[in-house]
Order: C-alpha cells, then sequence, then structure tokens
C-alpha cells in the first residue's frame, strides 16, 4: 500500500555509508551499475562516497570512494541521467582546496557530517560549498546525544544560514517512531525555512519505520542503501522505500537485479544488518562500536558477556 | 527510548509460528529453557504450538508442538511461573472432544485463527472454548484482504459474543503504520466492548514498528518471537519489544543467553527473516507461500524472475 505522497528526495548512500562495512572495495563497474539502476528506479541522488582528504584523514587501505575525485567520478559515471550525485565531508578532515566551482563537476550536492558541538565549523564549511555552487545539507549526527538548548540554538543559526537542507541523523539507531515525531517538530519549529532530510539505522529494526514516519511529518530528503547495506545494522533499504513510493516516478524492479547479482554476493564477504549486539547497542542508545569491535572477534556471539559489560558499572566509575 | 505503557500483555508464539520454518522440531529441553526465559523476561503468555488433530490434519514430519497434548505440555514446562501458556487452533483442524476443561489444563489461553468468510464457525468455537473456562482470543487473517463491509459486520458480531481479545493479523507483511492506525480504529469502532491484539509479519522490516504503532492506538495483546523466528520473513522480535517495554516488569536480558545458546544454532540450520522474495510478496500484498517455495529451490536469489513472474499478466488472464 503506498504512502501519502510529497515532494520527497531519495539520495542513495549504500557506496558512503556501505563503505563503512567493506572499506569502500567496491569495483567502478558496481559503482557504475548501480548508478544505472538507480536511475532507472528513480533515485534522485546517489552517494559516490568521501570527499575528505587523504592528507587529512588517513585511513589504510581504504578503497577510492573514501577519498573521491573529479576523474574517478568522470571515469565512472560516463554519461549522468537525472540522478544527480552526491559526497558526504566530515568537518576537519576535507581540505577545501580540493573542492572546485560545481560548473566543473560531477557532483550535484555536498553534505557536511557534524556533532552538533561543531555545528559552527559545519555551517561554515557547508556556505562555502553553497557560495560555489552546490547544493548543501547539514547532518547532525548523534542527536539523540544532543543537550535540548544546545540543539536548538544550533537549528536557529541553521535557520538563518544558506544550507539547503538539514538533517535528523539517528546515529545510534536508538530512535522510535515518536522520537522521530518530536525531532521532526523540533526542527521545523526552530529552522522552519529549511527542507528537513533523515538518516536512520537499523539496529532495532526501525529503519524504514522511522522514515516513513519522517516522511508523515514532512520530511523530504530520505537516506537510503540497496538491502540497507550501511555500518553495523546498515540503513532504511533503498528497494523497500521506492517500493512504497511507487505512485509516481519510483519503482523498485531495477533494482532486483543488482540485488542479486552484487549484494548478495557481497553480504557473503561482509556482515552488516541486524544482529543482537547492534540491537543492544540502539536499545542502550550508544555508538555501535563496541558492537561492531565483538562482531569482528571470535565473541560475535556472546551476548549475555557483551551486555552484562556495556550494563555494569565499574566500581570506580560509580558515583 | 522507552514508550508509552499501558496495560499491554506480551505473547511469544516462537514455538508455534517458529515451527512453521522448523516443521516444530524443537527439543523439549529448548522448549523448557524458553519457556523459563520468557518467564524471566516478564513475557506474559508462551504460545507452545498448535492444538489441532493429526486426525484432521495430517502434516508428515511434524514434530510435536503441531499437535499438543496435556502430556506434553506436562513433562515439558513442569512448574508454571506467572507465563500463562497458549495453544492456537485452526477452524475445521481441531476436534473439539480433545479440549479438557481449563481445570485439568496446563493451558490458559486457546486461540483460534481463522479467516473472514469463516469468523461464525470461528465464534463458535471461541465460545466454547470460553464456557470451558479458557481465555479466548479470534484472529482474523490476511486482514489485509478483507472485504471492507464484511470485516465490520464480523466485528459486529463479535463485538456480542464471549471471545476475549480481537487480534488484527497482518499474515502478508503487506502494513504499513497507516495502515495499522486505519485498521485497529475500525476494530474499535465496530468492536468497541473487546481487547485488541497484533500479529505482525516482517517482509517490510515493518514487524516491531507496527506492533508500537498498535500500542499506541491502544492495542494490549502483542505477538513476538525471539529472534522474530517465525514464517518466512517471521515476526516481531520478542528482544526489542521486551527492551522498550522497560518501564515496568519487562527485561531483554535473561533472553540474551537463548538467544545466543538456542537461536544462533537454530538460524544456521533452517531460514526465517528478510529477504528480498518475502519483501516482494510483502511489497505486493501476497501469501508468502510462493516466495517460500522460491526459497527452498535452486533459484531462491533470482529476484527479478520472481518478481516478474508475479506482476505479468498471462495473456489467457488479461481482461
Amino acid at each position: 500500500m503506498s504512502i501519502k505522497q510529497r515532494d520527497v528526495k531519495v539520495l542513495d548512500c549504500t557506496i558512503r555509508d556501505g563503505g563503512l562495512v567493506n572499506n569502500w572495495d567496491f569495483s567502478q563497474a558496481f559503482v557504475r551499475t548501480l548508478y544505472q539502476a538507480l536511475s532507472l528506479s528513480g533515485v534522485d541522488y546517489m552517494e559516490l562516497g568521501y570527499k575528505n582528504s587523504p592528507k587529512l584523514h588517513h585511513l589504510p587501505n581504504a578503497g577510492p570512494w573514501a577519498y573521491l575525485t573529479e576523474d574517478l567520478i568522470r571515469e565512472t559515471i560516463g554519461e549522468k541521467t537525472n540522478t544527480k550525485l552526491s559526497a558526504l565531508v566530515d568537518i576537519g578532515r576535507v581540505d577545501e582546496r580540493d573542492i572546485v566551482h560545481r560548473s566543473e563537476s560531477y557532483l550535484d550536492l555536498i553534505r557536511v557530517a557534524c556533532y552538533l558541538k561543531d555545528v559552527d565549523k559545519g555551517i561554515d564549511l557547508a556556505s562555502k560549498f553553497h557560495a560555489l555552487g552546490y547544493e548543501t545539507t547539514l547532518n547532525i549526527m548523534a542527536v539523540s546525544h544532543a543537550k535540548e538548548n544546545d540543539l536548538n540554538e544550533a537549528l536557529e543559526v541553521l535557520n538563518e544560514s544558506p544550507v539547503d537542507v538539514v538533517y535528523v541523523v539517528d546515529s545510534f539507531g536508538s530512535l522510535l517512531q515518536r522520537d522521530i515525531e518530536y525531532l521532526v517538530a523540533k526542527f521545523q519549529k526552530f529552522a522552519p525555512k529549511k527542507a528537513l532530510g533523515i538518516h536512520t539505522h537499523n539496529n532495532m529494526q526501525m529503519a524504514f519505520a522511522n522514515t516513513l514516519t519522517a516522511i508523515e511529518q514532512g520530511v523530504t530528503f530520505l537516506d537510503a542503501s540497496v538491502f540497507g547495506m550501511g555500518r553495523a545494522a546498515g540503513n532504511c533499504p533503498t528497494e523497500l522505500l521506492v517500493s512504497q513510493l511507487h505512485g509516481t516516478r519510483y519503482d523498485v524492479r531495477p533494482l532486483l537485479e543488482p540485488l542479486e547479482k552484487l549484494f548478495i554476493p557481497m553480504r557473503e564477504k561482509v556482515e552488516w544488518g541486524y544482529t543482537i549486539p547492534y540491537a543492544i547497542t540502539g536499545m542502550l542508545d550508544e555508538h555501535p562500536r563496541t558492537a561492531m569491535a565483538l562482531r569482528a572477534s571470535a565473541d560475535k556471539d556472546k551476548y549475555l558477556d557483551f551486555y552484562e559489560k556495556l550494563t555494569t558499572v565499574e566500581p570506580h566509575t560509580a558515583p
């Protein structure tokens, strides 16, 4: 059953967020095939990776999608379709001199990810990209840990900035529908001039549902990834989202062949999606890094031990 | 973050719905360990299986939980805790003479599953169990395919029956939050005297989210299964549900050891949970039987072919 339509935009971040799982080890053929399939599915934006600088952020053995270059993008994509191209940058890890004017770039959108404490730096950076002609978003990460008064103030500043879209980012996969409703209402109250976006994680199997809730509340920029491929429990699956937006231009069919030919083999090599350790960090509203370390160890299914470690107050930390 | 509390009851149907996946091949030790863990987690009811008659419903090689007997239950459970025991029966497959008076039984609750067309038979059967002292529910399956006027009338009849709880059952995993809201409002309008229940499937990763939506709407009987173990895409995971009800008596911790010791090995032997074929039947609002057959075949990952078969109008069926 299809949901109420608004002027939504679907942004597929498979290569960028999925790269956190496979160290950005995607072939150019993989990315090109996915771009063509997403285009046919009506997906509005494809995020190709990070545009951080290897000088400022050294990830050993990371694939090229961690450090996008214009040459790589042009060579991979070839002819552009109606699907626009996006890159994410992190505060302090991007060299502004790497960003050319949009008229010389394959990119249309640059998204700035930051924690609330760095929101001024984030706005400054996004404003520079705006001046270079790009569409811009500011993605406030870990919003479930934000102090409410700080968040309200940051949104008021954002409201007066040139940033096009402000994102609610459920970094820990700890939010339920009612939390999404609360946060979206807050973002709308304090940043009424801005379009809003949503980026969810699936620790508690809420990624798709929370995205639908956000749409109902008026959020228009929707992050998703094919087969949910993304860090830890992954994201809202693109195939589900486009299937429920089928009243307009979206279509799930073009994604089915990439799913069987690209994503099933990929899933056999690397893990993402719902597991109990990711559920536990979601329940506890914590960053999944402890669960990611557990899943990479021989103890990956020792759930009770893991839970005890995360919930036991050590003697020296007791109040 | 915990959700608003009402007087909810969690009913774990792992053995019954999960039995559809492994042909009810659970050892008595498995069931006993799970009962003890569910009791410690505060789960209100455990459904041990079907109380159909092998004379009326012959499933070759089915384990004993497809045909519950008082001896089996007593021997398995031993001493009862605060967690009540439940069995499901299907119209036309249960021999009423197999049901003893509740005072002689380990069972507390008998649930009757039926399609809308059989609702009169379902009410008749549930009324007999009510007269024998049991708590009763009527679970109207495949509600997404019910004709609206028929459903309204059936609910009015149910409202005057002795049935304790009426269930909304999303058999195909095709419902979104707004559908749940719509259906619950309808059930409340036409059967205002009845407590309501919800049974979800996870084809579109909506099982937990739809259960939360139902709670917000006032539904009080909540079906769930550990690790979501259930037919095809499975159910609302018990571990997620109890974790978000932790404000009162519910606790996820006692489920963690069974998850690692019982359910991970089980999942290595049999499949349930989100896969693309189950997502497709959910999107198309169809019974998952075609997807279950596909998953049991060598073509289990041929998603595009599967989709074409389900969506192509054959020449001889065209209008």
